[in-house]
């Protein structure tokens, strides 16, 4: 039996727009990222592949954009789970940083390997720093496990007990999955998927707002190639992610 | 230890702006629906009445509501649990007919026993009808405890099962429950907590979009009168509900 996986990756957020890093700093999504929400759904809904459930991050911004994409889908009703892990990259101290200023600041060495290395993670946060989430209810209850900075390795290492855990079992149910996410998260969920190697990684670029969709056998291993729900937007939207920061 | 319950029903939908009986066809909320239930998602930020977790129908225009008062509640992130047995009540034959041409056709005698009496459900939809949810995918499995129509006696008995087995053990585990959802689901629940008569339950009406706040003891009786977020727009409110379908 061929198992339905479907990824999507929030649209822009009010930090993506100020170019700021923002790992779990719970930003809201822009007019523009409401939009990109509202297109993904309306591409699901189009060509007739409907989620039966669905799975988010506890950031304000994947849950604003399952939101708007189930609506446009006529998917609201589904079932729903959330958790932390899959939560974006914690970002440690660079998070509310100006990404441009970051690297003026650390020159383009570090900010790529920052950026873009599998295991080294920026600096940790102080618990202090306005930035921080200490005290944020959401992560109540699970205090020993929340970072205070991570790389991409670190985020894999945390989202695939998850993915094993809860993931899985729904589509081994049988149900179409819907994982409605963030860059980091999601590169780590296809880089398991896909093998990819530590390296190799570091080019995977996924577009915001575009259904990617996999089928996967009973051992949760690809059949064949993805695809998105709209190739061409999803080609220039990871060109677009790739020079972020850039400018 | 006291237990919090808030109550929200779904803000005006584009089928209350047309004066239809709605029941259970999935129509969404309208512009101004959308700002009652942003209203109400301040209105519990504010007052610090934060839930943790939503328990919701499975009908748009509440979850539509939930959603979007989360969002301004700063709780989008809390977890989610749906049930039909929170939905509105099913108005069978009658739905999508216009109000007023109900009244004028069937006299304000029928009009009123189907709206108002306890017990006295409206003829059975017929499952070819347009309105009928024959196939609709978010009832598939529970085919057997669909009903064609409903009586508010028939809401709370389908409704009652969901409140122990489901909320009830949320708030004894602690939890600030909200539950959003529809006029009769939610007089059904408020007659239960207060022990209303079966005749005077017709004289409640419920306004939309107003946080209606519990307190209640361990045997889930309330401590003391319930309370709306904003008093003065709930008297307002429920007068106008009073008055539907009499224009």
């Amino acid at each position: 039996m061929a198992h339905t996986l479907i990824l999507l990756r929030h649209g822009q957020s009010e930090w993506n727009e100020l170019n700021l890093f923002t790992g779990w700093v719970d930003v809201r999504l822009t007019e523009l990222g409401r939009a990109e929400a509202q297109r993904g759904g309306e591409l699901m809904k189009e060509q007739g592949v409907l989620p039966d459930i669905v799975h988010t991050s506890v950031l304000s911004r994947a849950i604003q954009t399952a939101n708007i994409a189930l609506d446009h889908a006529d998917r609201l009703w589904i079932p729903v789970k959330r958790s932390w892990r899959l939560n974006e990259r914690h970002y440690g101290a660079l998070q509310g940083k100006d990404k441009a200023q970051t690297l003026a600041e650390f020159g383009e060495e570090k900010f790529m390997e920052w950026r873009r290395s599998f295991d080294v993670p920026p600096p940790v946060i102080d618990p202090a720093d306005e930035y921080a989430q200490t005290d944020d209810p959401r992560y109540v209850g699970i205090d020993g496990e929340i970072p205070g900075t991570e790389s991409l390795k670190i985020v894999i290492d945390r989202m695939l007990p998850y993915w094993e855990g809860e993931i899985v079992p729904d589509l081994k149910a049988g149900k179409t999955v819907i994982v409605v996410a963030h860059g980091n998260s999601l590169r780590g969920l296809v880089k398991h998927l896909e093998g990819i190697s530590d390296d190799d990684i570091a080019a995977l670029n996924i577009p915001t707002g575009i259904p990617l969709v996999y089928e996967l056998d009973d051992d949760m291993k690809p059949t064949g190639a993805s695809r998105y729900l709209d190739p061409e937007a999803a080609a220039a939207g990871a060109a677009a992610v790739a020079s972020q920061g850039k400018k």
